[in-house]
């Protein structure tokens, strides 16, 4: 441990990011769990309760820019917890739509009260979201076109925005 | 999917950290797989190169703000990989300590060589990076401080700053 590692400016920026993201994100997973809902699910719910198009296991993983084999196996747990069906697309053969159930709906609907990780946005003022929104909008596109260099085709169209 | 669901402008403000997050997360675990990596391993092996006592699964699961199960088997896949050791404290028979080998190490110091997806902050003017630092130093404290609510017991210190 005598040498320490050298990083860049932007490798601690990124490294500031990750850390951020990864208490943010387990405190919103055990938000969650109160409501028998983990981030992976909330997110597989909002993007099939807020598509224009029939949703397939392979979209979703496009989407949530996650491995297709991690999105196969959380859409086959959520089916068995009764939140999503799949159905083979009758046009194409090897084709699985997924879709929300009533138990899915429901879940998304808990989801939407939970508040407690969101508000801590509150600590910003206006001109700290409006900045964060602009910086944010920048890095998401930026690193899309690094995805796309990577030959990994995201879908274009920004998810959230 | 005839209703749409309402979110608060802080849940916006969430799902859009979110979005970026993931798409950072696989565009930087796609360089990562390059040099043999992936995210999870590189926190870890930071952590470890940058520790200033003797690290324990458990200790690497708070700092990682991952489940301890998680950090568990990532530590023995790590192993497995001869990318660290683990050896029982002699003081403290249930505690494993985890240490680097000089293949985690080199791998250490391959990471440090990927500025890929890091080098998407070159985007950001230096006035941008500096609220960006602000911002998250605040929503870092925030989320610390609902993990401590959830009586979750982080460690204080913040990790990248």
């Amino acid at each position: 441990m005598a040498e320490s590692i050298e990083l860049t400016e932007n490798q601690k920026a990124l490294m500031r990011m990750m850390t951020v993201f990864f208490v943010m994100e387990r405190a919103h997973n055990l938000e969650l769990a109160k409501i028998d809902l983990n981030l992976p699910q909330a997110s597989a719910l909002y993007l099939l309760k807020t598509a224009k198009e029939p949703m397939t296991p392979m979209k979703l993983a496009r989407m949530m820019h996650k491995e297709p084999h991690t999105v196969s196996a959380l859409v086959h747990r959520m089916e068995k917890y009764g939140l999503v069906t799949t159905k083979r697309d009758m046009q194409r053969k090897n084709w699985v739509r997924v879709s929300l159930t009533k138990k899915g709906e429901e879940a998304m609907k808990r989801w939407s009260t939970t508040t407690v990780v969101a508000d801590t946005f509150s600590c910003l003022s206006k001109k700290e979201l409006e900045a964060l929104y602009e910086i944010t909008r920048r890095l998401h596109n930026k690193n899309l076109q690094v995805l796309r260099q990577m030959r990994i085709s995201p879908y274009a169209e920004p998810l959230f925005w």
